[in-house]
């Protein structure tokens, strides 16, 4: 098969469409055919050499995919050839073809295309995983998205909502905050015009964030916490703003606050099927009632991932960049 | 009535057992005869200056007492002058007499005198609400307790081990270790000689700690995330090591860990009285059965109020030194 491959740590032009060998599902995985990826920001931290494959994980980049079961492993249930599903993947995604933990499966929802289911699992399975799973969102209360208009900020938006949840957004252009706000965006914030905190006080009676889901880590570190209301819970998926944050611990114990910092990849098996499985139990019948939408910025052939990287590097894109197969 | 009041900040030589108003009980709270209180490090803060009462509390120190009802305000139900009380304050236990929130009295335990009960509250109320109601510590879990022959040290010794953890914990000497031993601890650590996270990873086969119980804050951050287990829960209850640290969200990441602080005193009163009932539902049965017990270091006239804040200053108590009125 082909598959998107790294000879070498570097730019988007590293990225190499070349033959490999088949995967073989092992126990407990199926094979899938893959219809369609999409890029995400793991994805250009692998490239550039900052994040190895977990162990026994594929060594192509891809955590996202949809497509068709070509072939069970040992001891599957549950799933058969043929079915149509979507996956959450530890890597492996960005190929012809892809070995899948059993766990890891999700049928493509009704009325939707491959295409569009494969804008789902990562950005589902993160938003469920931190924003309820970990910070225990509850209707009626304030999620503040930083970066509102990413794969992950346009789930987040549309997933808050549909719980009741009031949901604020910063992003870096009145046309994704637009966008933000179509998605249904309470409070929409330009961090380049804007002081994020300022705003969201001003916005909630001085009240703050109870949750915030964070990308940026240290940078934003001590004003996330400035931003969270009283018992308010921040939780860190991404540190694109640095590493090393300093944060005054008395501004989280007067608030009675918590900061939390998470990533889906490097789970075990075990929590990932426990993620799947409340996805499909909770998320799933969202998305096949319309409340929950993927939002695709647009599809390119998987063979031009550079292109793809290009776009999330650039930090273009509202929602995902597909890439079909 | 006498109370300990404080003319103004300093030493524990300001503090004066001076005759005072009476307090008088407001609707939804009972006026309690003290019989005994307890010295917490939150009154040597305010005794120094750095921690006032929250709005509405008494001006007097005293964060928990024992003693008796006299008299009932209005609308109070379920409870009689005469009952005997112990109780989780906001201020003003250091007193012949304490007005109190109805949802903040627990019955003195079955088989326990007022001046061990006086012991209770506050340690109970505090271990009980981060331990398990923040941090939700499980059976087979190992908590790490830093300061562990203190009032709090040794009543989270007690309740992790009461729920079936493993128990490691921080203290100065051989002897304060010795004494949190008996009382349960599997793991001492005599941070004077040892570097805890290294000591806590190799009494854990390199894991770590699933929940730390910190008194130290800014001076430990960075040491108890990296003492922490995947999954691990930091909880920060005192910064006696400053306010301002430095954290590296890497590593809380790829922990899929969260630090947060919290504080009792600040809380409002629905949040009290719900911690005192999970108190007086999970813990007052260990208590009453001999499973769970106060540890008082020594019991000082409440007049004396100055010397037992030179001993809990110089930390050179395990347990908790009470007040008698």
């Amino acid at each position: 098969m082909y598959a998107i491959t790294i000879p070498e740590p570097g730019g988007p032009e590293v990225l190499a469409w070349a033959e490999v060998p088949d995967p073989v599902p092992a126990a407990g995985e199926v094979l899938v055919e893959v219809v369609a990826s999409a890029v995400n920001r793991a994805d250009l931290l692998q490239r550039q050499g900052f994040y190895d494959p977990p162990p026994g994980s594929s060594p192509y980049p891809g955590l996202e995919c949809a497509g068709r079961i070509v072939a069970l492993g040992p001891g599957v249930a549950g799933w058969a050839v043929g079915d149509e599903v979507c996956a959450l993947l530890s890597g492996g995604g960005h190929a012809q073809r892809v070995a899948v933990p059993a766990g890891q499966l999700l049928p493509v929802p009704k009325g939707l295309s491959p295409i569009e289911a494969a804008a789902l699992p990562e950005a589902v399975c993160t938003v469920w995983s931190n924003v309820f799973q970990v910070a225990h969102l509850r209707p009626g209360e304030t999620l503040l998205v930083q970066g509102g208009a990413s794969g992950i900020g346009t789930m987040a938006i549309q997933l808050g909502k549909a719980v009741g949840a009031r949901v604020a957004v910063t992003a870096g252009s009145a046309a994704k905050l637009a966008r933000c706000a179509e998605l249904g965006a309470d409070i929409t914030i330009d961090y380049r015009e804007q002081d994020f905190v300022a705003a969201l006080r001003e916005a909630t009676d001085g009240a703050g964030a109870d949750v915030i889901l964070d990308i940026i880590g240290a940078k934003y570190l001590q004003r996330n916490v400035d931003a969270l209301a009283v018992n308010g819970r921040l939780v860190i998926i991404g540190l694109q703003g640095g590493v090393k944050g300093e944060i005054n611990l008395n501004t989280l114990l007067r608030k009675r606050a918590a900061v939390a910092a998470t990533n889906l990849r490097g789970r075990p098996l075990g929590e990932k099927a426990a993620i799947v499985a409340a996805v499909r139990e909770h998320v799933w019948p969202l998305v096949e009632s319309g409340v929950v939408k993927p939002v695709i910025d647009r599809v390119l052939p998987m063979a031009d991932a550079g292109a793809a990287h290009q776009v999330v590097e650039a930090g273009e894109q509202v929602g995902k960049v597909v890439l079909q197969a």
